[in-house]
């Protein structure tokens, strides 16, 4: 592997994979939140031509995408002639789900000739092998709610919808649609009790069935564990292997201290 | 069809059920909310044979169920012997979704000679005719949004989840869960505006598939549509002849009010 650039949006994973390769290229883009202390080299979206060479004179070979990006309105009057050149399959992807825009994307860097990268990838340990990280061991209804839970991804996973589902006591309180796992478990907090017919619950969180992990891979982190609880959910199941688990002593110290279960399965 | 009982919960319409049939003996169940401004027989879901032995004594031969009904938690120690002899299938019942527990009710009012309706079958006019009820034509995007929130809550269907989803612009804002429509439109109204790609959005709402529509029938109303409008939407779209409209006035003049469409479709 050449040098990296990490193209880089808000949280907590692209800096550490710029801890962990410290001759990285950071990006960043004009309107994407970021949390780097070091040098980075700001680009725009409109400009991708400049992106590319700048990332080609800087010997960047191999990209990785990492953290959230929120999508500003792009100004297509500002497109330099590489963007004007991709503008017809963006027009196109922007009618999709959000896999059919970063598959455009890995597409257009891989045409440049950029090698692109999963985090999981680049930062061992990024995610969990299967097995009980944290907590109790889940009872059968527990067991039950998440097998339904992956159920309702599974189902949702060819419309390009749904990385998390919470489901208690066999009912489905909430489904992650693009706003992300906070916002779901937020709106599970708002559950009025009486339309709960039990205590608990569990959180699921796995890519969609065929989602390239190499962008947009799901992640769990301490807020997860803690928003989890703060929901009354009584643990959380992730796909082994294939979901982030950002700052993982403090998530599987949030466990602890919340008293919830983690759980990696194969899903 | 021989005298009627309404078995009421909270909303309008059971008390449009009751307007309709004045002679119909209202039921209702402690713990339960309901808008009644007539006499009412207030039974416990615990004493189901004093229900039943009364519906009988009063010489009600059908029934109808109407409005929400939150589930009190059951004291079991409080079981007459009918309910008793219930329990076993009720346990079953519980571990599954919403239908499981309303296909059990049907079926044990059925077993004591009651002829269970619908309240579309005792309203006229309380579903829609297929066609634009109020507001602008649909655009493409707009029909295409409908098409694939349509999808999503079919893909949910066989899993007995999802009665209405949210999209804008090809992306899914949200999936309704046992919080019901209005907890739905609250969150999508949330929805940091960065995230959203376009402006608008339809809200698709539709029994599931192979739904009884005796209990539980999807039901729009002024609300939906002002809710709907205070999310950003564009319009709503429902299932023709298969979803309630609630006070159909109020419900039309909010569109016109709000400048959203209301469309009923063969979904």
């Amino acid at each position: 592997m050449g040098r990296l650039a990490i193209l880089s949006g808000a949280g907590a994973l692209p800096v550490a994979l710029a801890a962990a390769h410290p001759d990285a290229v950071i990006v960043t883009f004009a309107g994407v939140d970021h949390t780097h202390d070091r040098p980075v080299c700001e680009h725009r979206f409109e400009k991708m031509g400049a992106l590319f060479d700048d990332l080609k004179a800087q010997g960047a070979t191999d990209v990785v995408f990492a953290g959230g990006m929120a999508r500003p309105p792009l100004d297509p009057s500002a497109f330099d002639a590489t963007m004007a050149g991709i503008a017809p399959r963006l027009v196109a992807a922007l009618q999709g789900g959000d896999d059919a825009l970063l598959r455009l994307v890995i597409a257009v860097f891989e045409e440049q000739g950029f090698t692109v990268r999963g985090a999981h990838e680049l930062l061992p340990g990024l995610t969990a092998e299967e097995g009980l990280l944290a907590g109790p061991t889940p009872s059968e209804q527990q067991q039950k709610d998440a097998s339904f839970a992956t159920d309702i991804l599974l189902a949702l996973s060819p419309l390009d919808v749904g990385q998390g589902a919470v489901v208690a006591g066999g009912l489905c309180l909430g489904i992650e649609t693009l706003q992300g796992t906070d916002a779901l478990l937020s709106f599970v907090a708002a559950t009025p009790d009486k339309l709960r017919r039990t205590k608990g619950g569990v959180l699921v969180k796995a890519p969609k069935r065929g989602q390239d992990l190499r962008v947009d891979m799901p992640a769990i982190g301490p807020d997860t564990i803690r928003n989890a609880a703060a929901a009354g959910l009584s643990g959380v199941v992730i796909a082994a292997n294939r979901v982030v688990v950002l700052d993982r002593d403090a998530t599987l110290a949030a466990a602890r201290d919340t008293g919830l279960f983690l759980l990696a399965q194969a899903l």
